[in-house]
């Protein structure tokens, strides 16, 4: 089994995770780094991997080598709804990143096998009752909430694509999630509210139960009918490549609750702070591999030395 | 007496103010004012009225009527140092913020009077053991803290003109500094340092013992050798004018510090608390309408509030 934080709970539950799977070349002003695994349900995957059990799904291509799956294997994360679709190459995405990491350039997207993907729940998959979806199309996300016959707790998040083009379908799927998680420029655009308190209570009256709206270096805020929690960013002195940190804050955040078969405000409270440190983690290093190696000793440091960060006392 | 916040200590210090005080008018997306009470001196005195005994320095001119200073004195603010000049006008600056108050442009200064200010303190202030040196010329800073003979809790404050053209001076002063207040965009251009926890350590390297960068609407960091602390903004829904925000957060926080006569890790924690509650209500009036009129209950309530919006539990 692989290494995990334990939970204070004897009912952990399993996370199912939805999301793309991408091979990504990634330019920063430290280096360059060619075909490393990427994709939303890869961090997702391996962030919520030291919480709880994963059941992932996704697509990979008929260029997805053995070193890929051993990776997320070792990470104790159930493949069975990765679907393998030789036809083609995995999803590729290439981007930049400029000085101080403030903006970023898509340069090439690849759709590849990803274009015809269908996330098809294996039979196994149907009972879980926490469920992660990435930020694929709003149809894909609502064609896995049909899947799913029991009540099950939603973490769903988007990008501003689908703000922009697929508005009806992400408000139709938003009103079925439990937590919707949102970066502030596409809540500003969703919600047309450029005050982020006034833009999360918008959000709320949309129908998710729950809202974070994350802020990078500025941490995250959350909306709950209990009341809101504003949380910092790690101090992280050792920027390298930001791809995948809001997934890996994603991931963290519902395996930390799935871990705990909870998700009520203060669950979800904890669980941010998880998702703070184990995010902080991965934009460290280029990719998955600072995420993935780091170990579940150095999340709870971390995760100590945040709360002193936010301690008035 | 004013209307105070309760110290929980007997000894209360009081705290000796120094800036500038001046008319302002104010152009935002809500309107317009025109000649009104403004300047560092004035909102730091506000602010720490709630905390305080303050005794305030600064220069006014021919036009500066007993209507603000009866203002100044209804909060029971000390102004034997503050000095008439008869040969001019008040210190005038002329601002307009844009969409979104992201960025404000100075349309006019006139340094009036204040052009030819020198803060020589009365012999009953140089007892002072807490001193805010407000954002005037470093050199002016410095000619204050060459008066006192003591060894004070020193809080100064700066502005980027004073980084751009009298960078070794500021050098000089910060040297000498208990705790140096700064924002962000200034911490980067006085260290070269993108990241604002690197920016945080490198100032502190400086000299001061403490440094708090601040972040507007997403709050302040302090570096200190007993650690860090980070604190969001108060979630305001109100914004109308951001003027003096940062005056009254340093008015505040010195404010209480000296109303509990304590200036430790722990204590200056408690102060950001109501400082960040303080600045929060300067911003939803123009000018200092807001600030001097809410009451210590309202700031009670606010410093519960925010205890809760950053409690983890």
């Amino acid at each position: 089994m692989a290494d995990r934080i334990a939970s204070d709970t004897s009912d952990s539950a399993p996370l199912l995770v939805v999301g793309s799977v991408a091979f990504d070349n990634v330019i920063t002003p430290f280096g360059e780094k060619e075909h490393i695994l990427g994709g939303a349900a890869s961090y997702c995957s391996f962030a919520a991997s030291y919480y709880t059990q994963v059941r992932m799904v996704g697509v990979i291509g008929n260029d997805f080598g053995e070193e890929h799956l051993n990776r997320l294997r070792s990470r104790d994360i159930d493949l069975e709804g990765v679907q393998r679709d030789e036809s083609g190459p995995t999803f590729f995405w290439k981007g930049k990143y400029h000085e101080n990491f403030n903006r970023r350039d898509t340069l090439d997207i690849q759709l590849n096998v990803f274009e015809n993907f269908r996330p098809d729940l294996p039979e196994s998959y149907k009972d879980s009752e926490f469920v992660l979806l990435g930020n694929i199309h709003p149809a894909l996300q609502m064609h896995v909430l049909d899947q799913l016959p029991g009540n099950p707790f939603v973490l769903a998040d988007t990008i501003d694509l689908w703000i922009e083009v697929e508005r009806d379908a992400l408000l139709a799927l938003i009103k079925k999630v439990s937590l919707f998680v949102i970066n502030d420029t596409e809540a500003e655009e969703l919600t047309g509210e450029s005050n982020v308190i006034l833009a999360g209570k918008k959000l709320r009256e949309m129908g998710p139960e729950s809202v974070i709206v994350k802020k990078g270096e500025h941490g995250a805020i959350l909306f709950h009918e209990d009341g809101m929690f504003a949380i910092p960013a790690f101090p992280v002195t050792d920027l390298r490549d930001p791809t995948g940190a809001g997934d890996s804050f994603a991931g963290a955040l519902i395996g930390r609750l799935a871990s705990r078969n909870r998700y009520d405000f203060s669950a979800i409270k904890e669980a941010m702070i998880y998702a703070t440190c184990t995010a902080s983690l991965t934009v460290e290093a280029f990719g998955c591999d600072r995420l993935e190696s780091a170990g579940s000793a150095t999340i709870k440091e971390r995760a100590k030395s945040l709360l002193g960060l936010i301690s008035p006392n």
